[in-house]
């Protein structure tokens, strides 16, 4: 009578339908891999960072949080040149994400996005049994800047537009961004977790777009991945109604420490950013020197698709065979390419260097 | 034409209708209060949590969590006496609620749970658009012991049980759960947030109930709750199904380090929990002799109603005056009591002076 089979009948029939997320595989502390699949940083945070949890008492670890985040909200003010009511914090940019959607999204709304876009967009889709437009972005190889890509003409609750897009790297320009501001009735939400080390972002546009959110996070240019530290920036009144929704205490004590101390350090955010960008460029021009297809990356990773006769998912096995972890998705609209989190100088030139022993050794 | 209002109206109904949850008051750092408002934990957490965050290297700053929180599962297991496929780890028990509610509760479900729980469910319940039952607990006078409700008869998709109760602190009998578990054809989710001060819980029922969710939170006995840090434990393919609803890293790096460090120091835990025990006792004779009625706590804080003539809401004020910060819920079912977490003999000592000399003055 009492079967895990009943209980399993109780769960809603959405999720017990849809397959979940993957996140990109995390080696356990024994493996040995140059980790470069999910575009963490290679370089560690600001000392800042370090000093400040050092100083942590033992009352941040027993006293509940500030429910709002209070002084980041005013950190992130102060950095980006909005009010506190304008920012809300949470745990990553992904709660931020998920938030949005327990926010604005109904059963059987419409959600649209570009095709392709953050993988965990679907997931969350599903979860909210919204309906979905994808618009395809033109294949790769002509895709190497977006200011050109028609605005999309359609009806949906929000748009997610992943800038610069993940996993192709391009961003949209700002100018792209107000002109579909126009045409789109809906929430536009600027997901920009790699924006910082791209040229143009959506926030000048803040100001005077009531239905534009921005969303961010500190794993990438800030070096916080473990710490799961994502920021939302809107009108006060939407955040008011975001905030309704997270959980009271979605950040901890020391999430929050540590994300006030990395944004006081601009100067060692901009020196490590410039540090992958300059790596970046070098490990573009040798996988271009290999016959890879490079496209023009405003991110911390490339997308790259090797040469004929070497086929993406192969290489991904031949490199991790060699001790290189990167990405390679199965969808069909990137699953000729894989993405490259750029690291420190000696792991990009070792790869690359590997890259063009496998491309080569096909040819 | 792009107006705030505008951006408003695509916020899903039921969030705008909602009120949203209100947390209890967090003092700012300036102010000199003795804080008995949210039950949290007045000892620190044990040592080997201060020396295990001391010595994370900055690489668990840097890169992603285990995105199920691996070590940290065994560490559950193993302290509970289940699989790690039984466990499933949160941003503190709220996420852990949260995630119960999108795995299982669909728009036009019904929830039900007692008349007080934990003030948490109704704004869980209006995002869900759910229907909700509750059930009242007998006024506070007689309901000193709750193995002799009536077992609920009622069809729902799930049953939250705050065990022991808040703000009531009373605590239900493990027989009482396992014929509730008999009865009730739902999930039963058993919100022990405060079991560890209490004599029994649901986790021996587990193994034989697929339909049970036991949460947890390691922001009380642990001290932890600056680290948010929760637990679910139920059938793995249960877990199975909310770890697909659950964000990709939902649980920091420091948050799992500092949980794993706790778990592991049962002997500190016990000790702590048995300090916090004998004040609770003290406090709770101190309140009886200054005509208070206290009912018998299971948890790390007391509800307790101030004799006739001191009402519970003017008694707040008086003790927030001298410098107690308690808690006083307005719901009509509990506004005539006031819950206090119970802090170290000396603050407690000082409170029950307090509320002596301001139900005396009232007398």
């Amino acid at each position: 009578m009492n079967t895990i089979d009943e209980a399993l009948v109780l769960v809603r029939p959405a999720i017990r339908k849809m397959a979940g997320y993957t996140p990109g595989l995390q080696p356990g502390p024994g493996q040995k891999l140059v980790k470069l699949n999910t575009n963490e940083n290679p370089y560690p945070p600001s000392p800042r960072v370090l000093a400040a949890l050092k100083e942590a008492t033992e009352s941040a670890i027993r006293l509940y949080p500030s429910p709002d985040a209070h002084p980041l909200r005013e950190r992130v003010a102060l950095t980006y040149g909005v009010t506190p009511e304008h920012v809300l914090c949470g745990n990553g940019s992904d709660e931020i994400l998920s938030l949005l959607f327990r926010t604005f999204v109904d059963r059987r709304d419409t959600v649209a996005y570009f095709d392709p876009s953050y993988s965990l967009y679907p997931p969350l889709v599903a979860m909210s049994e919204a309906r979905v437009t994808t618009i395809p972005l033109p294949r790769v190889r002509e895709a190497r800047e977006l200011g050109s890509i028609p605005l999309p003409r359609l009806r949906a609750k929000i748009f997610l537009l992943t800038t610069p897009n993940s996993p192709y790297g391009v961003a949209f320009p700002t100018e792209w961004i107000r002109q579909f501001l126009e045409v789109f009735k809906g929430i536009v939400v600027a997901d920009e977790a790699y924006v910082d080390f791209a040229e143009e972002s959506a926030l000048p546009l803040l100001a005077s777009s009531p239905r534009l959110v921005i969303v961010r996070t500190l794993s990438k240019t800030y070096s916080l991945a473990g710490m799961r530290a994502g920021i939302a920036m809107a009108d006060p009144k939407l955040i008011r109604q975001m905030m309704k929704v997270k959980d009271s205490y979605n950040m901890g004590r020391f999430a929050q420490i540590a994300a006030c101390a990395a944004l006081e350090d601009q100067d060692y955010c901009k020196k490590n950013r410039d540090a992958v960008v300059t790596t970046r460029r070098r490990f573009t021009a040798a996988l271009t020197r290999s016959g890879c297809t490079v496209l023009p990356s405003s991110a911390n990773f490339i997308f790259a698709v090797p040469p004929a006769g070497t086929p993406a998912s192969a290489l991904y096995e031949a490199l991790l065979a060699r001790g290189y972890l990167v990405r390679h998705f199965r969808a069909p609209t990137v699953s000729d390419g894989l993405r490259i989190s750029i690291g420190t100088d000696a792991d990009m030139d070792g790869l690359a260097r590997a890259i063009e022993e496998e491309c080569r050794g096909n040819q």
